[in-house]
């Protein structure tokens, strides 16, 4: 899977791309059924909300074999070594939930924001790249970005310890509408399987979801091994440490995962 | 302004209609200038959110020229006297805000379960119609609906006192998701001017405001003028005790006080 030149263009002006149906509905229900196993799991990676809700999970892809391969998926690995020009790594790695009801906000903020002031990364040439494993549409909590907004470096951001139980550096409100003024806002919507990347400087945030549908969405966030954080004061399993370059597996690697469980799954019955 | 046979039957289908742009820039903007004005007031009628940021002013129509005339306008009154089939009184009149950055939720409810409970309205020959002040989009808190759950009848519910300044009789979470599992969830945007009708029995929600731009709608409560309100336990100017029929004014009575306006502003000048 390589990215055209018009999307590598796109990708650069905009600070996004967005790609439907990238994952196959097998694939997409092997992932979505492997969260709600993960989200049982009393783990210190598994934050909650203050309801009780699953809201993260953590480094699931170091001790969930679904969550591993998906880790090291060519269609995601591919691109992004594409975009930042060489070998990259895993920083971080989160299963984001936005519970039905009760998934609750999350701030307008730079993701480098937090990687460069928490973790000491030098520079922005890291990025995310997302697998939606539900519907997100206008009414459960969809992401938002203002496009453009990561051609002006990194804001200046206060550190929001109170608003939910995850601690973000935010931007202050004249900055989101400065930005806004200039960039819009966008909130891309698309079934199950779609892919969205985006730059680590590009300002983003989600609103609470109040619709009675969950809305769990994987997030890579992805660094040049180059550009490997220098300060680990955040736990290892929120921003982690092992800077070996990932290699992609084959492009298979989820079917066969999935099509092994459901010859299991006929052979038990 | 007639309804035509194809939109009352949508509207008995889908228990709303979406009409966009009914309101010229002109007259939008007056009326937005104005709840800008009436936000400022201090007075009983306006409602704040735990910010201090604007809610809602109720019966503005009973201290502001222009929202007066919207009140009496024929593009809003003849549809709905078409729809409740006669003569019509106004049950209750919202300027509602939802501020950027502060605008907070409204949970999931039906009006005419507040209609019935709290004014002993005896039917729900009773609807809202509403107009857009500002371009309503997916990113500043749109009204969500679940399509054809006003075919249901009055749901139960429980008398919120908690999640916000205003008190509302919410459904609870199992009889959401049923009717949102049947009908679906649709978030009907478009651009400042556009008109909105819904039933009285119809379940709607909006969420939050996350984004840097207001979303101000005016809200009519129409009743049949037969099906007028037994109780009088809310204040006089929240749940309105006068039920004499509406006669509706002309066309251009918005138009005409926005022209006179500048014109007047022209002279001064």
């Amino acid at each position: 899977m390589r990215l055209t030149p018009e999307q590598l263009e796109e990708f650069d002006r905009e600070g996004y791309l967005f790609l439907p149906s990238v994952f196959s509905p097998e694939e997409t229900r092997l992932l979505r059924e492997e969260a709600e196993r993960v989200y049982a799991l009393d783990r210190e990676e598994v934050w909650r909300e203050s309801s009780g809700a699953p809201r993260t999970a953590f480094a699931a892809h170091t001790y969930s074999e679904p969550f591993r391969r998906l880790g090291r998926h060519p269609r995601l690995i591919e691109p992004v070594m594409q975009l930042l020009d060489g070998p990259i790594y895993m920083h971080q790695y989160k299963v984001n939930a936005k519970a039905a009801f009760d998934g609750e906000v999350w701030q307008w903020h730079q993701d480098y924001g937090t990687w460069a002031r928490d973790d000491e990364m030098p520079e922005p040439r890291a990025m995310n790249i997302s697998v939606f494993l539900d519907e997100v549409t206008a009414v459960n909590g969809p992401l938002m970005f203002i496009p453009r907004s990561h051609k002006q470096g990194v804001q200046d951001a206060g550190h929001d310890l109170e608003t939910t139980s995850y601690p973000l550096w935010t931007l202050d409100r004249a900055t989101v509408k400065r930005l806004a003024e200039e960039g819009g806002i966008v909130a891309p919507t698309g079934p199950a399987g779609s892919m969205l990347m985006f730059h680590g400087t590009l300002v983003h945030a989600s609103p609470p979801n109040i619709s009675p549908w969950g809305r769990t969405i994987v997030y890579l966030s992805l660094c040049h091994v180059d550009n490997h954080i220098r300060r680990f004061k955040r736990p290892e399993w929120v921003a982690h440490r092992d800077f070996t370059p990932i290699e992609p597996l084959a492009d298979d690697c989820l079917s066969e995962l999935a099509a092994g469980q459901k010859s299991a799954g006929q052979a038990a019955e």
